[in-house]
């Protein structure tokens, strides 16, 4: 019937910027968020999951001014005309459905959430415009003994996931102690909002840039290597002198850091409140069992302070992680979070403080694949060949008994010949081909194929004739043995 | 600042037809899918992952016909202007995921998908806009083998989510039974698609309207009891009388039904086809321990048929199930499956046989809750108090101690006294409450509330005072042996 309209066939193909997945990668992402998740769990979180969509009003930060919104969401209209939105990230649905449920809900509440987002965003190379979060958060606690906790959390969660203790570090700061700088540097009413966000910019840059660099930016500009020019902030010396203070204000042990600060912004109301925050954090994670090495306050942590209300923090990768041609990897942060008493005011109207912590799953796999310390693709299952169609019910019946062994077992199921299964077998991973044919049968034995070792000896071998009459790594045994002997092979 | 421009507050609400989910139920599903795909990758099936769009042309059933197509999908434009939809099943991302990378799969190929899905549908009691799916399929395998293979592992994998065996049965039919009924029925061709259509309509009516019901819409017309009148499929007697004898032909035995039905369609190639299938999956279900008991041939099937091209099968509940009222439920299929050959010939061209199956997990888990089998809300974390503001390092540590000991844990991080911290720990369901002021302290004491036995004591209890100073249901301890009497409680 399809050949009297032969409608023009669709090209198959995934939408841009998105990716399939498939086997052991999902395995890997699985199990560490397993692992994450029981972290979070025995903290006394519990799982929420919302919906896909969000209205666009209630997503805030992408309110539809246009006729089809989509600056950084996939938005769409709904039947009733109201303008519905994929959610971006963990947070925007938390605020909804905080404020939504607000009287029903324990306070404080304290909930996980892991599941993908979508950012309609350029996608490029690595960067996916469907990807996983994986975030637990309080919301309704005051500074600084939820923060403490989201910062303890973190790094088992971390170490959870199968970072080995030392090989990363969670870098502090304060948002208030930022916004105690700029008061003290005059910049803190409305009419200085760009001038704070060339100070802000420029701080970020101390990295890249050096500090000259950023000196040059935070007063007249700067001219780069390739002659073109940025504009500075304009601050005065004795401004750029302070903000280079504050960021030459990390030192050795947190106690020290927060002297120094004190120092630089403890003049301001916000900047005492920050150093204060900051001091008794550092003071909490101590006797928590994190010393500097492992939770440090870190002045030059920029990223992330426009977003925060209170104090930030970020997980670094301490080892250096190199690509498979030996190049240094640079990862960036693990995972974030930070405080954000903002939340849900939007909706009620009414401050109610927050504060949580951000995983990024992927990025996290991907440097520990880096670093070898992700296992390889997981075996496949073994394939029994089905040689003769009318023996199934009892290849099915070895299948069943594999199974039970605690194997992952496999009849052929496809139309081909034995050649064909077999590379079947190989283009599946299987660690171990069983093949019962008429003569096995007779003698009520299986033929058990090591594939592993098979292709290992392979390796040696340049004559076909002789390999194949010398069957190497295969082995006939008796029915009654094949579970066993199967094990002792995919065992080992 | 926020109070000079007093934007409107946008209300927080949740989209319309959707739903969030907490705590238990999550972790129920959670708990599900881990057993049921558990089952798939022992039978050597691996996951695959698709993103939530497609491009509509992919799709297929829901072309894009006007501006903006939303006919049963949410579907939105891409910058390049193509059509995006969010996937409504699992199969259709699985089509083009097999096209798209035909040469490089193996084959068969055997992949497993969990995932939410979306409908662009009116919502209704129960019926949500996203929900949740679990399907395994195996594409590149013709039948009977592989069909076979998946109503065995659709039997386990029920068994392994909780079902009992015993409390459901798998149901059989094929589709080329019923092209072969259609066939000696003379209505083959394609000028009688409404007819065909009208008689497996009549078909599918008869749980509700019982024979004669069915007979009426076979032959002239039917008219209900509210004296609406229903055309019929305008059938020969001799014609009625087959379809009422194909849908009777479902017998005690496997055996006996095929024999039965090849009477009435074995006339015609395909019916011949169907009862050959049907039969030689018969025979090996049983040789793999499916008797009618479990997987039964029941050609009323007929839901599905117009999807599928080969067998279909669907798994229903057999003990009653009752609501919280005791009034019966009808819980419907919980599982279904069956042979789609035109599956990836839409973009290849070509046919390429594949079967599957599909678990409704939220219809699954909600049909376990009615029946008790499935526990209730889980316990939530042990609560320590936080009385005094200068020992919150040393509540951490107590928790951390429950915590290494294999409990929830958590010290409360919110700003209110001891008595809102009670309620908070009751609204948590938490199981204990650790307290500890100055005077446990000073004798290196805490105090175990056990929060559940003293819900219960307090029913009998009508004086208030009396009931505070006896303190029931807590007790003081060593602090060493604070972990060790929480699990006490806690595990009880």
């Amino acid at each position: 019937m399809a050949d009297k309209q032969k409608p023009a066939r669709p090209k198959a193909r995934i939408p841009r910027g998105f990716r399939d997945r498939f086997g052991a990668e999902i395995a890997r992402e699985r199990d560490m968020l397993a692992r994450i998740t029981a972290v979070y769990e025995s903290f006394g979180f519990d799982p929420l999951e919302t919906p896909a969509f969000e209205y666009t009003d209630a997503l805030g930060k992408f309110l539809p001014d246009v006729d089809r919104p989509n600056q950084g969401v996939f938005s769409l209209q709904d039947d009733d005309e109201q303008w519905m939105s994929l959610r971006y990230d963990l947070t925007a649905p938390l605020a909804r459905h905080v404020a939504e449920n607000y009287d029903a809900l324990p306070k404080p509440f304290r909930r996980y959430a892991v599941g993908p987002v979508w950012r309609n965003e350029k996608p490029g190379p690595g960067r996916f415009r469907q990807f996983t979060q994986c975030d637990a958060d309080t919301v309704g606690a005051p500074a600084p003994h939820a923060d403490v906790e989201c910062v303890v959390m973190l790094s088992e969660a971390l170490e959870a996931a199968g970072l080995a203790r030392g090989a990363f570090q969670i870098r502090l700061n304060d948002r208030n102690a930022l916004t105690g700088l700029l008061e003290t540097l005059g910049l803190a009413d409305d009419v200085n909002a760009q001038k704070r966000l060339g100070v802000m910019r420029a701080m970020d840059k101390l990295d890249r840039l050096g500090e000259a660099g950023v000196a040059a930016l935070l007063g007249p500009g700067r001219k780069d290597e390739s002659g073109d020019y940025t504009e500075g902030a304009k601050l005065a010396d004795a401004g750029i002198a302070r903000v280079m203070a504050f960021m030459k204000a990390t030192a050795a042990t947190n106690a020290e850091t927060c002297a120094r600060l004190s120092d630089v912004v403890g003049g301001s109301q916000a900047g005492a409140r920050g150093v204060e925050t900051l001091a008794a954090m550092a003071m909490q994670l101590k006797a928590s069992g994190l010393d500097e090495a492992r939770a440090k306050i870190d002045l030059s942590v920029i990223r992330g302070l426009e977003y925060y209300t209170g104090p930030v923090f970020e997980a670094e990768l301490l080892s250096a992680v190199t690509d498979e041609k030996g190049r240094p990897v640079r990862v960036g942060s693990v995972a974030s979070g930070g405080r954000y008493d903002g939340l849900v005011e939007r909706f009620k109207g009414v401050e109610v403080p927050a504060v949580g912590i951000s995983i990024g799953v992927s990025r996290l796999l991907a440097a520990l694949e880096l670093k070898g310390e992700i296992a390889g693709p997981e075996k496949g299952p073994v394939v029994i060949l089905a040689l003769e169609n009318d023996q199934m019910a009892d290849y099915q019946k070895m299948a069943a008994e594999l199974r039970a062994a605690g194997l992952r077992a496999e009849v052929y199921v496809g139309a081909s010949g034995m050649k064909a299964q077999l590379k079947y077998a190989d283009k599946r991973n299987a660690p171990v081909a069983v093949i019962v044919g008429g003569d096995e049968r007779a003698k009520g034995e299986v033929t058990i194929k090591d594939l592993a070792r098979g292709a290992e000896l392979s390796k040696d071998i340049s004559d076909n004739t002789a390999w194949r009459e010398g069957k190497p790594a295969q082995a006939s045994v008796n029915r009654a043995q094949m579970a066993a002997e199967v094990r002792k092979i995919v065992g080992a």
